[in-house]
């Protein structure tokens, strides 16, 4: 099979990664454009989860069926992440202590910063050459294990415009925003696609796709 | 369960229902702006389905299984259509004379027309007066069966955001259109939607969710 690159995201009946007025000027306003409320809505599956609980120290407890085990299986095939700098930043305010990776993350950014080890596991590298470079990092460190791209929408987009994404899955939940960052803009019209996995639960659809070369 | 009011919509991963370029001016151009490759690429797998293929008279055989029984149960449940001004320019150059609703359909328009029938039971309806209106008249006329809004996007999203609906059906295709037609935009974010059933064939999810008033 060999190294995959992949990401996984939960996304909003109408499209979006986020809701509008989910940025770092307002994450203590929680009720400004209702972002909290939208959040919420689109998160609460994972919320409710024992792997997740555990992972982000949010408690014991919790469901411990199909949606459980995709976020643990998502979880142990990840042996190193790519993220942008805004998701980095929104992410250094909301994880705890022992960030939620425990491997190697590679932060895109112009920022010029020493490389940032948390208790876990988890190492925060800055990357500043670009997204081919930061992909060639990660590979190198994940070893068997495989390359998750992990957002945000802008990120996800580079990658999978440059042909660099083997699969991905979309949670869908059924809540609208109204108004975000959406996921998909702009995305590559030539992209050769295949249905690989679906599960549907009680309030969210997960499904996998992967990209023909 | 009572009489319901929904619509059954493909639409692409990027969340579009008609690809940038199909438009009545370049019906007669589908390499402009590849429209038809997409278009072809969203639709390919309900041209290959023994109910549609029969109802659009486009020849016997097909396939009969679970993706022909939705289609089948979609038509059977319909009792009339309300569908908007662009949607029946572009019908009426591409239906056959026996057009394929075989009940009352009302077209939301500002221009008077008389009732025009057609072979095989369709009767298109002009109505004037505004999408409330055209959703009494449809209710009257479907009897038992349900009202469907068949599109396209804007109609659907009046229809969605005034409340009117009380569920749908989205059969999601790996394609990216990159750009087009949303289905959704700025769409009324308090709705209380729930998933109400799912199918995943070999290239085409179908969500159903349902509206909680």
């Amino acid at each position: 099979m060999g190294q995959k690159v992949f990401f996984d995201v939960m996304v909003s009946l109408d499209g979006f990664m986020a809701p509008e007025g989910m940025t770092m000027d307002h994450l203590n306003e929680p009720d400004y454009k209702h972002w909290m409320r939208k959040w919420g809505e689109l998160t609460k599956w994972v919320f409710r989860q024992q792997f997740f609980r555990e992972n982000l120290k949010l408690g014991s407890g919790g469901e411990a069926g199909n949606d459980n085990k995709l976020l643990e299986e998502t979880f142990n095939r990840t042996g190193a992440s790519i993220m942008g700098k805004r998701m980095f930043d929104a992410g250094e305010r909301m994880w705890p202590e022992d960030a939620p990776f425990h491997t190697r993350v590679m932060v895109l950014t112009h920022q010029m910063r020493e490389a940032w080890e948390r208790p876990g596991g988890t190492t925060f590298v800055f990357v500043n050459d670009g997204i081919e470079s930061a992909l060639s990092q990660a590979q190198k460190v994940a070893g068997e294990r495989d390359v998750r791209i992990a957002g945000g929408a802008n990120v996800v987009q580079q990658y999978l415009n440059a042909g660099l994404v083997d699969e991905f899955t979309i949670h869908h939940t059924p809540v609208f925003f109204g108004e975000g960052v959406p996921l998909f803009s702009g995305t590559n019209d030539v992209m050769n696609l295949r249905i690989k996995r679906a599960h549907v639960s009680s309030d969210v659809t997960h499904v996998t796709y992967e990209t023909l070369r």
